[in-house]
């Protein structure tokens, strides 16, 4: 056990988690954050990115590349490392799965979420041999090759678009005669040649040998089936919190979502949560930002009230 | 009278304007931005931006650019125009001081601050020929010279900085013995051999010929006065909300600030306020920026319950 006890410590190092970072060093506070998988969260899993203000466009692994250059060149702490649990006391205690604690007077959960499942048989059998949550990631492998997007919002169709750039065709299929989507967004889809619509349908069942060949879905109002040649499939449904390890707290709502004011305060004092893991009404970069600044001012007052 | 009749006018483009505008674009409403000065709101006059999360340095007017470019590249219609009423209905009239009317289905209001007078003698009379509010527009003006900042924020703090790099001296004037400025800027004030500065003192009158010469200054413990020589005077003690178009409204606070929810909405339906002009804990262009997302999401959803 490292004896060492933080000013703050942020769990997820995505936007919320980031921008927290940058305005709680800026104002000098002894501060690590710690982070399961990489550096930029749900960023860099994104492809396209026109809406973070001031880029017309760019994309989420330099977006995420940024705000981590950011923090390093303010030299923060940081650690990899899965937190499974957080034990509250006027020292909070961060327990990791390989059985790392660290000390903090003050915590701020920036988890953010993770992607549904579909739930169906062949899912887990063939994820990572056909079925992939990420685009971005793995759709390269999927030159010339056809796959099949589920789910109908932003983020379904902007996952399609990138795909087209290397699959020769994909599928989308919604449940719904109409998208959630932006209309800037359905436009681009309406406009790619390579897009094919399916509507009225969902995905019942995976099918293949080694890899995934085949989907089966089902029209949602006669039933009917039919098999879907397909070489990926790539289900965007919705997205999970990732608050699993505060279960315990009483800090979230029954969808799993962080309940906070409008200062990124939980009811336990010293514990702030920012960004997708909060019970909010948009969910964008821009938003998680704000939020993450906004609880790093929260805890220096917090640590200035408290000292 | 122009009768097109808009979806969305967001009056002022500061970073929640353009942000608004941004996400209102993008989803292909009929939007247009009044804006009084000139784009970028309070960036324009701001120096140094290090908390912009990805941007580890930028200047306020390369950062206010980058949106105002995002804009245009997205084909937002922009007027020059400073308005000075807005007429409720269920088309919304907004009126500007050179008589122009404009129609439209909502409104965001991100018209900002403006920053506190003095309210000292001399202040009025020596406006532009020594007194100023924005470092970064005159600055340059005071090569070599004896400039003196009032007040000990992180706005004053970092105007004082800025200047300095033009100016022979620069002196910050504060009421208190301590300043309310994050640490970082503070350690950067300490370590820069032009600043010197005068605690417990406040500015009492502003004196010169047919330019600024001298400031008197008084303690605030023993009263006692001084006259401080200087070529400039920079007062950063505060901002008010610039609201005084909408005060038969019923939309604002005490202090002038503009009082929205949580998803940026006022009180009257289709009227929305977003960044540094509602009332809330934290204005930075981050919070802005996502007051404006968060608004124009709001603005999608209300034009589409009221189609």
């Amino acid at each position: 056990m490292n004896n060492k006890i933080y000013d703050l410590i942020i769990i997820g190092a995505g936007p919320a988690g980031m921008s927290a970072a940058i305005y709680a060093k800026r104002a000098s506070l002894e501060v690590m954050i710690i982070e399961a998988v990489s550096p930029g969260g749900k960023m860099i899993k994104t492809a396209e990115i026109e809406n973070w203000p001031g880029l017309k466009q760019t994309t989420g692994p330099e977006l995420a590349f940024s705000m981590f250059d950011h923090i390093n060149s303010l030299a923060v702490e940081y650690q990899a490392g899965h937190v499974s649990r957080i034990e509250d006391g006027e020292i909070k205690k961060i327990i990791t799965d390989d059985h790392q604690t660290y000390l903090t007077k003050s915590i701020i959960i920036a988890t953010g979420t993770v992607e549904r499942k579909l739930g169906i048989p062949g899912e887990e059998k063939f994820a990572g041999k056909g079925v992939s949550y990420c685009a971005v990631c793995d759709g390269a492998l999927f030159k010339n090759k056809v796959v099949t997007v589920i789910g109908g919002g932003n983020s379904a169709l902007e996952e399609a678009i990138y795909l087209a750039k290397f699959a020769s065709q994909v599928n989308i299929v919604i449940r719904r005669d109409v998208f959630r989507a932006d209309a800037l967004v359905q436009e681009d889809i309406q406009n790619n040649s390579k897009i094919n619509i399916i509507l009225k349908h969902i995905p019942i069942e995976i099918q293949g040998d080694t890899v995934l060949k085949n989907i089966i879905l089902e029209n949602v109002d006669t039933k009917e089936r039919q098999s879907l040649m397909s070489d990926g499939l790539f289900p965007f449904i919705g997205l999970d919190p990732i608050t699993n390890f505060v279960q315990d707290l009483g800090i979230t709502n029954q969808q799993g979502y962080i309940n906070v004011d409008a200062n990124m305060r939980t009811a336990i004092p010293g514990l702030y949560a920012a960004g997708d893991v909060i019970d909010k009404g948009l969910r964008q970069i821009v938003t998680a930002s704000s939020d993450g600044a906004i609880a790093a001012q929260q805890v220096i007052k917090y640590l200035d009230d408290n000292k």
